[in-house]
Protein backbone atom coordinates (compact mmCIF):
# COMPACT_ATOMS: atom_id res chain seq x y z
CA UNK A 1 0.00 0.00 0.00
CA UNK A 2 1.08 3.53 -0.94
CA UNK A 3 0.24 6.43 1.43
CA UNK A 4 -1.03 9.71 0.26
CA UNK A 5 0.31 13.06 1.40
CA UNK A 6 -1.94 16.45 1.41
CA UNK A 7 0.53 19.14 1.00
CA UNK A 8 0.04 22.64 1.00
CA UNK A 9 2.27 24.25 -1.10
CA UNK A 10 1.73 27.68 0.17
CA UNK A 11 1.31 30.73 -1.93
CA UNK A 12 2.56 30.62 -5.55
CA UNK A 13 4.43 27.35 -4.60
CA UNK A 14 7.82 28.59 -5.06
CA UNK A 15 10.02 29.88 -2.21
CA UNK A 16 6.97 29.86 0.47
CA UNK A 17 7.27 26.25 0.19
CA UNK A 18 8.03 24.83 3.53
CA UNK A 19 11.90 22.24 3.42
CA UNK A 20 9.32 18.96 4.61
CA UNK A 21 6.60 19.91 1.11
CA UNK A 22 9.47 19.80 -0.52
CA UNK A 23 10.97 16.90 0.39
CA UNK A 24 7.71 14.83 0.78
CA UNK A 25 7.35 15.76 -3.18
CA UNK A 26 10.63 14.93 -3.91
CA UNK A 27 9.62 11.43 -2.31
CA UNK A 28 6.95 10.86 -4.17
CA UNK A 29 6.30 9.34 -7.87
CA UNK A 30 3.07 10.27 -8.18
CA UNK A 31 1.49 14.20 -7.89
CA UNK A 32 -1.79 15.07 -8.06
CA UNK A 33 -3.89 18.54 -7.36
CA UNK A 34 -5.80 21.08 -9.60
CA UNK A 35 -4.43 21.42 -12.94
CA UNK A 36 -2.89 25.09 -12.23
CA UNK A 37 -1.09 24.37 -9.37
CA UNK A 38 0.73 20.84 -10.46
CA UNK A 39 1.52 23.19 -13.75
CA UNK A 40 3.47 24.49 -11.26
CA UNK A 41 5.60 21.84 -10.23
CA UNK A 42 6.21 20.32 -13.50
CA UNK A 43 8.99 22.09 -14.41
CA UNK A 44 11.46 21.72 -11.64
CA UNK A 45 10.16 17.78 -10.82
CA UNK A 46 9.85 16.47 -14.50
CA UNK A 47 10.17 12.96 -14.19
CA UNK A 48 6.80 12.13 -11.71
CA UNK A 49 3.52 10.74 -13.01
CA UNK A 50 1.47 13.75 -13.07
CA UNK A 51 -2.79 13.41 -12.67
CA UNK A 52 -4.99 16.34 -12.79
CA UNK A 53 -8.22 17.30 -12.10
CA UNK A 54 -10.18 20.38 -13.33
CA UNK A 55 -11.96 22.21 -10.35
CA UNK A 56 -15.12 20.80 -9.66
CA UNK A 57 -14.13 17.86 -9.73
CA UNK A 58 -12.15 17.24 -6.14
CA UNK A 59 -13.83 14.12 -4.88
CA UNK A 60 -12.90 12.25 -8.35
CA UNK A 61 -9.20 13.76 -7.41
CA UNK A 62 -9.43 12.15 -4.06
CA UNK A 63 -10.73 8.44 -5.48
CA UNK A 64 -7.51 8.86 -8.18
CA UNK A 65 -5.08 9.74 -5.60
CA UNK A 66 -6.22 6.60 -3.49
CA UNK A 67 -6.44 4.02 -6.58
CA UNK A 68 -2.85 4.70 -6.81
CA UNK A 69 -1.85 4.65 -3.28
CA UNK A 70 -3.72 1.03 -3.52
CA UNK A 71 -1.62 0.61 -6.68
CA UNK A 72 1.18 0.84 -3.93
CA UNK A 73 2.59 4.12 -4.87
CA UNK A 74 3.28 7.27 -2.41
CA UNK A 75 1.15 10.16 -3.70
CA UNK A 76 1.33 13.92 -3.16
CA UNK A 77 -1.68 15.61 -3.12
CA UNK A 78 -1.28 19.53 -3.60
CA UNK A 79 -2.63 22.85 -2.53
CA UNK A 80 -2.38 26.00 -2.96
CA UNK A 81 -1.64 27.53 0.53
CA UNK A 82 -2.33 25.26 3.14
CA UNK A 83 -4.02 22.28 2.62
CA UNK A 84 -6.34 22.08 5.67
CA UNK A 85 -7.27 25.83 5.05
CA UNK A 86 -10.49 25.75 2.72
CA UNK A 87 -8.08 22.93 0.93
CA UNK A 88 -8.15 19.34 0.45
CA UNK A 89 -7.28 17.57 3.66
CA UNK A 90 -10.84 17.19 4.57
CA UNK A 91 -12.06 15.83 1.26
CA UNK A 92 -9.57 13.41 1.84
CA UNK A 93 -10.37 12.25 4.96
CA UNK A 94 -14.67 11.66 3.98
CA UNK A 95 -13.52 10.11 0.82
CA UNK A 96 -10.75 7.96 2.38
CA UNK A 97 -13.80 5.91 4.24
CA UNK A 98 -13.74 4.13 1.95
CA UNK A 99 -9.22 3.36 2.15
CA UNK A 100 -9.18 2.41 6.01
CA UNK A 101 -5.75 0.93 4.98
CA UNK A 102 -4.46 4.29 3.38
CA UNK A 103 -2.08 6.15 5.50
CA UNK A 104 -3.37 10.05 5.23
CA UNK A 105 -0.65 12.69 6.55
CA UNK A 106 -1.54 16.87 6.31
CA UNK A 107 1.79 18.79 5.77
CA UNK A 108 0.84 22.20 6.30
CA UNK A 109 1.51 25.09 4.41
CA UNK A 110 1.61 29.25 4.48
CA UNK A 111 -2.24 30.05 3.68
CA UNK A 112 -3.35 33.37 2.55
CA UNK A 113 -4.09 34.79 5.90
CA UNK A 114 -0.28 34.56 6.58
CA UNK A 115 0.86 34.96 3.43
CA UNK A 116 -1.53 37.90 2.79
CA UNK A 117 -0.63 39.38 6.06
CA UNK A 118 3.23 39.62 5.83
CA UNK A 119 2.85 41.34 2.26
CA UNK A 120 0.74 44.10 4.40
CA UNK A 121 2.66 44.11 6.85
CA UNK A 122 1.01 42.72 10.09
CA UNK A 123 -2.61 42.91 10.68
CA UNK A 124 -2.63 39.56 12.38
CA UNK A 125 -0.94 40.51 15.39
CA UNK A 126 -4.43 39.92 17.74
CA UNK A 127 -7.53 37.97 17.36
CA UNK A 128 -8.64 37.37 13.84
CA UNK A 129 -11.15 35.31 12.07
CA UNK A 130 -11.32 33.94 8.61
CA UNK A 131 -14.43 33.79 6.83
CA UNK A 132 -14.92 32.59 3.23
CA UNK A 133 -17.14 34.53 1.41
CA UNK A 134 -17.81 31.69 -1.12
CA UNK A 135 -21.70 30.55 -0.87
CA UNK A 136 -20.90 27.34 -2.85
CA UNK A 137 -21.13 24.94 0.05
CA UNK A 138 -22.58 27.65 3.19
CA UNK A 139 -26.20 29.13 2.85
CA UNK A 140 -25.59 32.92 2.64
CA UNK A 141 -27.31 33.52 5.56
CA UNK A 142 -24.60 31.61 7.64
CA UNK A 143 -21.98 34.00 6.49
CA UNK A 144 -23.98 37.02 7.33
CA UNK A 145 -24.37 35.97 10.60
CA UNK A 146 -20.53 34.96 10.81
CA UNK A 147 -18.92 38.49 9.27
CA UNK A 148 -21.47 40.06 12.15
CA UNK A 149 -20.53 38.27 15.13
CA UNK A 150 -17.10 38.81 14.29
CA UNK A 151 -17.31 42.59 13.23
CA UNK A 152 -19.39 43.23 16.81
CA UNK A 153 -16.65 41.24 18.72
CA UNK A 154 -14.02 43.24 16.75
CA UNK A 155 -11.89 40.80 15.40
CA UNK A 156 -9.77 41.17 12.59
CA UNK A 157 -11.40 39.67 9.88
CA UNK A 158 -9.35 38.03 6.80
CA UNK A 159 -12.05 37.11 4.10
CA UNK A 160 -11.25 34.45 1.40
CA UNK A 161 -13.25 34.44 -1.67
CA UNK A 162 -14.26 37.87 -1.47
CA UNK A 163 -16.01 37.89 -4.75
CA UNK A 164 -15.67 36.26 -8.67
CA UNK A 165 -17.80 37.31 -11.41
CA UNK A 166 -21.23 35.26 -10.48
CA UNK A 167 -20.90 37.37 -7.48
CA UNK A 168 -19.80 40.29 -8.01
CA UNK A 169 -21.74 42.23 -5.23
CA UNK A 170 -20.57 39.42 -1.99
CA UNK A 171 -17.80 42.03 -1.25
CA UNK A 172 -20.34 44.81 -1.26
CA UNK A 173 -22.26 43.42 0.98
CA UNK A 174 -19.94 41.90 3.69
CA UNK A 175 -18.78 45.64 4.20
CA UNK A 176 -22.62 46.48 4.67
CA UNK A 177 -22.34 43.99 7.38
CA UNK A 178 -19.05 45.41 8.76
CA UNK A 179 -20.21 48.74 8.29
CA UNK A 180 -22.65 48.19 10.88
CA UNK A 181 -20.20 47.88 13.98
CA UNK A 182 -17.22 48.84 12.12
CA UNK A 183 -15.98 52.36 11.85
CA UNK A 184 -16.33 53.97 8.18
CA UNK A 185 -12.09 54.39 8.76
CA UNK A 186 -11.25 51.07 10.06
CA UNK A 187 -8.05 50.66 8.22
CA UNK A 188 -8.64 47.38 5.93
CA UNK A 189 -5.88 45.95 3.06
CA UNK A 190 -6.08 43.77 0.01
CA UNK A 191 -3.55 41.67 -1.53
CA UNK A 192 -3.67 40.30 -4.98
CA UNK A 193 -1.66 37.42 -6.78
CA UNK A 194 0.31 36.58 -2.59
CA UNK A 195 3.71 35.29 -3.49
CA UNK A 196 3.72 35.45 -7.64
CA UNK A 197 5.53 38.37 -9.84
CA UNK A 198 2.55 39.91 -9.98
CA UNK A 199 1.84 40.07 -6.24
CA UNK A 200 0.73 43.53 -5.29
CA UNK A 201 -1.14 45.10 -2.11
CA UNK A 202 -3.44 48.40 -1.36
CA UNK A 203 -4.34 49.46 2.15
CA UNK A 204 -7.37 51.59 1.93
CA UNK A 205 -10.86 52.50 4.77
CA UNK A 206 -13.55 49.98 4.62
CA UNK A 207 -15.98 52.49 3.60
CA UNK A 208 -13.65 52.76 0.40
CA UNK A 209 -13.21 48.56 0.26
CA UNK A 210 -16.54 48.88 -0.38
CA UNK A 211 -16.52 49.73 -3.23
CA UNK A 212 -13.70 47.47 -5.05
CA UNK A 213 -13.71 44.79 -7.45
CA UNK A 214 -11.61 41.88 -6.31
CA UNK A 215 -11.16 38.47 -8.17
CA UNK A 216 -11.03 34.82 -6.99
CA UNK A 217 -6.72 35.61 -6.39
CA UNK A 218 -7.28 38.20 -3.65
CA UNK A 219 -7.63 38.47 -0.28
CA UNK A 220 -9.05 41.04 2.05
CA UNK A 221 -8.04 42.20 5.16
CA UNK A 222 -10.19 44.16 7.80
CA UNK A 223 -8.65 45.65 10.96
CA UNK A 224 -10.01 45.96 14.26
CA UNK A 225 -10.60 49.61 16.31
CA UNK A 226 -6.76 49.58 16.70
CA UNK A 227 -5.26 48.36 13.22
CA UNK A 228 -3.36 51.57 12.53
CA UNK A 229 -1.10 52.71 9.47
CA UNK A 230 2.57 52.66 10.07
CA UNK A 231 5.38 53.27 7.63
CA UNK A 232 2.57 53.00 5.06
CA UNK A 233 2.11 49.46 6.21
CA UNK A 234 -1.22 48.02 7.93
CA UNK A 235 -0.36 47.15 11.81
CA UNK A 236 -2.81 46.10 14.49
CA UNK A 237 -0.87 46.10 17.79
CA UNK A 238 -0.39 42.96 20.59
CA UNK A 239 -3.15 44.78 22.46
CA UNK A 240 -4.00 47.64 24.75
CA UNK A 241 -0.61 48.19 26.32
CA UNK A 242 1.45 50.97 24.84
CA UNK A 243 4.97 50.49 23.50
CA UNK B 1 21.84 50.52 6.26
CA UNK B 2 21.19 47.11 6.87
CA UNK B 3 17.71 45.44 6.41
CA UNK B 4 15.77 43.41 9.10
CA UNK B 5 13.92 40.60 8.03
CA UNK B 6 11.37 38.97 10.49
CA UNK B 7 11.18 35.15 10.07
CA UNK B 8 8.73 32.73 11.13
CA UNK B 9 10.13 29.26 11.75
CA UNK B 10 7.26 27.60 11.58
CA UNK B 11 6.62 25.21 14.85
CA UNK B 12 9.42 23.07 16.14
CA UNK B 13 11.87 25.69 13.75
CA UNK B 14 12.67 22.05 11.92
CA UNK B 15 11.34 21.04 7.91
CA UNK B 16 7.95 23.35 8.76
CA UNK B 17 10.79 26.41 7.73
CA UNK B 18 10.00 27.54 4.52
CA UNK B 19 12.75 27.97 1.72
CA UNK B 20 12.50 31.21 2.02
CA UNK B 21 12.68 31.07 5.39
CA UNK B 22 16.22 29.54 5.48
CA UNK B 23 17.90 31.39 2.45
CA UNK B 24 17.25 34.48 4.91
CA UNK B 25 18.96 33.12 7.84
CA UNK B 26 21.71 31.84 5.54
CA UNK B 27 21.89 35.63 4.18
CA UNK B 28 21.79 37.27 7.53
CA UNK B 29 25.26 37.78 9.72
CA UNK B 30 22.80 39.12 12.88
CA UNK B 31 20.32 36.89 14.11
CA UNK B 32 18.01 37.93 17.05
CA UNK B 33 14.94 35.94 18.64
CA UNK B 34 13.86 35.38 22.31
CA UNK B 35 16.40 32.68 23.41
CA UNK B 36 14.66 29.61 23.39
CA UNK B 37 14.36 30.10 19.72
CA UNK B 38 17.57 31.23 18.89
CA UNK B 39 19.60 28.33 20.09
CA UNK B 40 17.56 25.91 18.09
CA UNK B 41 19.57 27.74 14.94
CA UNK B 42 22.70 27.96 16.45
CA UNK B 43 24.06 24.44 15.89
CA UNK B 44 22.90 24.42 12.08
CA UNK B 45 24.27 27.82 11.70
CA UNK B 46 27.52 28.35 13.68
CA UNK B 47 28.66 31.19 12.16
CA UNK B 48 26.68 33.76 12.95
CA UNK B 49 26.28 37.11 15.36
CA UNK B 50 23.21 35.87 18.15
CA UNK B 51 21.98 38.31 19.93
CA UNK B 52 18.92 37.33 22.42
CA UNK B 53 16.99 38.62 25.04
CA UNK B 54 15.12 36.92 27.59
CA UNK B 55 10.68 37.00 27.66
CA UNK B 56 9.07 40.22 28.25
CA UNK B 57 12.56 42.08 27.29
CA UNK B 58 10.89 42.42 23.56
CA UNK B 59 10.77 46.00 22.98
CA UNK B 60 14.73 46.01 23.79
CA UNK B 61 15.02 42.99 21.01
CA UNK B 62 13.49 45.21 18.20
CA UNK B 63 15.87 48.41 19.47
CA UNK B 64 18.73 45.51 19.39
CA UNK B 65 17.93 44.71 15.49
CA UNK B 66 17.58 48.09 14.62
CA UNK B 67 20.80 48.97 15.76
CA UNK B 68 22.30 46.27 14.30
CA UNK B 69 20.70 47.25 11.24
CA UNK B 70 21.80 51.23 11.56
CA UNK B 71 25.63 49.53 11.92
CA UNK B 72 24.86 48.39 8.44
CA UNK B 73 24.21 44.25 8.82
CA UNK B 74 21.26 42.61 7.84
CA UNK B 75 19.30 40.64 10.61
CA UNK B 76 16.73 37.91 10.70
CA UNK B 77 14.96 38.50 13.59
CA UNK B 78 13.09 35.16 14.25
CA UNK B 79 10.24 33.83 15.88
CA UNK B 80 8.24 30.57 15.78
CA UNK B 81 5.28 30.21 13.81
CA UNK B 82 4.56 33.10 11.97
CA UNK B 83 5.94 36.30 13.55
CA UNK B 84 2.88 38.15 11.99
CA UNK B 85 0.33 36.19 14.57
CA UNK B 86 0.81 37.33 18.01
CA UNK B 87 4.44 37.36 16.87
CA UNK B 88 7.08 40.56 16.64
CA UNK B 89 5.87 41.91 13.29
CA UNK B 90 3.41 44.44 14.54
CA UNK B 91 6.26 45.22 17.27
CA UNK B 92 9.02 46.20 14.77
CA UNK B 93 6.89 48.33 12.95
CA UNK B 94 5.72 50.19 15.96
CA UNK B 95 9.71 50.59 17.61
CA UNK B 96 10.80 50.97 13.36
CA UNK B 97 8.58 54.52 13.68
CA UNK B 98 11.96 55.70 15.25
CA UNK B 99 14.14 54.00 11.90
CA UNK B 100 12.31 54.96 9.02
CA UNK B 101 15.22 54.55 7.07
CA UNK B 102 15.52 51.11 7.96
CA UNK B 103 13.88 48.28 5.93
CA UNK B 104 11.42 45.80 7.07
CA UNK B 105 10.53 42.88 5.38
CA UNK B 106 8.28 39.72 6.85
CA UNK B 107 8.61 36.49 5.95
CA UNK B 108 5.60 34.10 6.89
CA UNK B 109 5.75 30.88 8.67
CA UNK B 110 3.63 27.97 9.63
CA UNK B 111 1.60 29.43 12.76
CA UNK B 112 0.58 26.78 15.66
CA UNK B 113 -3.10 27.14 13.87
CA UNK B 114 -2.13 25.55 10.82
CA UNK B 115 0.39 22.91 12.16
CA UNK B 116 -1.62 21.85 14.50
CA UNK B 117 -4.58 21.44 12.19
CA UNK B 118 -2.61 18.99 10.39
CA UNK B 119 -1.45 17.29 13.44
CA UNK B 120 -5.17 16.66 13.97
CA UNK B 121 -6.76 16.08 11.15
CA UNK B 122 -9.01 18.70 9.16
CA UNK B 123 -10.16 20.78 12.00
CA UNK B 124 -9.89 24.26 9.76
CA UNK B 125 -11.89 23.32 6.58
CA UNK B 126 -14.36 26.01 6.97
CA UNK B 127 -14.63 29.35 8.74
CA UNK B 128 -12.75 29.72 11.73
CA UNK B 129 -11.06 32.21 14.65
CA UNK B 130 -7.90 32.12 16.48
CA UNK B 131 -8.47 33.66 19.91
CA UNK B 132 -5.39 33.90 22.29
CA UNK B 133 -6.13 33.40 26.19
CA UNK B 134 -3.68 34.94 27.29
CA UNK B 135 -4.73 38.75 29.31
CA UNK B 136 -1.24 40.31 30.09
CA UNK B 137 -2.19 42.76 27.21
CA UNK B 138 -6.01 42.27 26.33
CA UNK B 139 -8.63 42.52 29.53
CA UNK B 140 -10.55 39.08 30.04
CA UNK B 141 -13.73 40.73 28.79
CA UNK B 142 -12.99 41.05 25.79
CA UNK B 143 -11.41 37.61 25.00
CA UNK B 144 -15.08 36.48 26.34
CA UNK B 145 -16.99 38.92 23.95
CA UNK B 146 -14.95 37.32 21.25
CA UNK B 147 -15.19 33.74 22.60
CA UNK B 148 -19.12 33.92 22.63
CA UNK B 149 -19.05 35.59 19.35
CA UNK B 150 -17.21 32.93 17.35
CA UNK B 151 -19.31 30.29 19.49
CA UNK B 152 -22.45 31.78 18.48
CA UNK B 153 -21.71 32.08 15.03
CA UNK B 154 -20.26 28.42 14.81
CA UNK B 155 -16.94 29.18 14.48
CA UNK B 156 -14.34 26.43 14.17
CA UNK B 157 -11.74 28.30 17.25
CA UNK B 158 -8.65 27.76 17.70
CA UNK B 159 -7.16 28.59 20.92
CA UNK B 160 -3.29 30.22 21.58
CA UNK B 161 -2.00 30.34 25.07
CA UNK B 162 -5.17 28.38 26.63
CA UNK B 163 -3.36 28.57 30.01
CA UNK B 164 -0.51 29.06 32.02
CA UNK B 165 0.64 28.83 35.82
CA UNK B 166 -0.84 32.05 36.52
CA UNK B 167 -4.03 31.36 34.48
CA UNK B 168 -4.81 27.87 35.75
CA UNK B 169 -8.44 27.80 34.55
CA UNK B 170 -8.70 30.38 31.87
CA UNK B 171 -9.30 27.39 29.16
CA UNK B 172 -12.37 25.88 31.41
CA UNK B 173 -13.75 29.73 31.59
CA UNK B 174 -13.12 29.57 27.84
CA UNK B 175 -15.47 26.64 27.64
CA UNK B 176 -18.02 27.47 29.80
CA UNK B 177 -18.30 30.68 27.22
CA UNK B 178 -18.72 28.22 24.61
CA UNK B 179 -21.31 25.87 26.28
CA UNK B 180 -23.83 28.83 26.20
CA UNK B 181 -24.09 27.90 22.51
CA UNK B 182 -21.89 24.77 21.46
CA UNK B 183 -23.11 21.01 22.05
CA UNK B 184 -21.46 19.42 25.04
CA UNK B 185 -19.79 16.81 22.74
CA UNK B 186 -18.93 18.89 20.38
CA UNK B 187 -15.70 17.58 19.06
CA UNK B 188 -12.67 19.43 19.99
CA UNK B 189 -8.45 18.63 19.86
CA UNK B 190 -5.57 19.39 21.74
CA UNK B 191 -2.03 19.51 20.04
CA UNK B 192 0.78 19.87 22.52
CA UNK B 193 4.47 20.91 20.85
CA UNK B 194 3.78 21.07 17.27
CA UNK B 195 6.42 20.48 15.37
CA UNK B 196 8.76 18.45 18.31
CA UNK B 197 9.82 14.96 18.80
CA UNK B 198 7.57 15.36 22.08
CA UNK B 199 4.54 16.20 19.72
CA UNK B 200 1.34 14.37 20.81
CA UNK B 201 -2.22 14.93 20.46
CA UNK B 202 -5.66 14.08 21.61
CA UNK B 203 -9.56 14.31 20.26
CA UNK B 204 -12.35 14.92 23.01
CA UNK B 205 -15.46 16.07 23.55
CA UNK B 206 -16.06 20.09 24.90
CA UNK B 207 -16.95 18.57 27.70
CA UNK B 208 -14.07 16.86 28.55
CA UNK B 209 -12.15 19.62 27.38
CA UNK B 210 -13.63 21.80 29.86
CA UNK B 211 -11.61 20.00 32.80
CA UNK B 212 -8.08 19.45 30.87
CA UNK B 213 -5.07 21.36 32.09
CA UNK B 214 -2.68 22.51 29.11
CA UNK B 215 0.24 24.69 29.07
CA UNK B 216 1.86 27.27 27.15
CA UNK B 217 3.07 24.55 24.42
CA UNK B 218 -0.44 23.87 23.84
CA UNK B 219 -2.84 24.41 21.02
CA UNK B 220 -6.94 24.10 20.96
CA UNK B 221 -9.10 23.42 18.67
CA UNK B 222 -12.95 23.34 19.28
CA UNK B 223 -15.15 21.97 16.36
CA UNK B 224 -17.92 23.93 14.70
CA UNK B 225 -21.46 21.85 14.73
CA UNK B 226 -20.70 19.74 11.60
CA UNK B 227 -16.63 18.63 12.58
CA UNK B 228 -16.81 14.86 13.30
CA UNK B 229 -14.41 12.19 14.05
CA UNK B 230 -13.20 10.03 11.25
CA UNK B 231 -10.31 7.78 10.41
CA UNK B 232 -9.39 8.61 14.35
CA UNK B 233 -8.95 12.53 12.90
CA UNK B 234 -10.63 15.90 13.85
CA UNK B 235 -12.10 16.59 10.70
CA UNK B 236 -14.65 19.64 9.50
CA UNK B 237 -16.86 19.43 6.03
CA UNK B 238 -16.07 21.93 3.99
CA UNK B 239 -19.75 23.02 3.91
CA UNK B 240 -23.40 21.17 3.97
CA UNK B 241 -22.95 19.16 0.86
CA UNK B 242 -22.22 15.26 1.26
CA UNK B 243 -19.92 13.71 -0.74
Amino acid sequence: MGKIYVVGLGPGAGSQMTLCAKDVIEHCPVITGYTVYVDLLKEEFPDKVYLTTPMKQEVQRCEMAFQEAEKGHDVAMVCSGDAGIYGMAGLLYEVGKKYPDIELEIIPGITAACGGAAVLGAPLMHDFAVISLSDLLTPWEKIEKRLRAAAMADFVICLYNPSSKKRADYLSRACDCMLEYKRKDTVCGIVRNIGRREESYEILTLEALKEKQTDMFTTVFIGNEQTDIIRGKMVTPRGYRNV
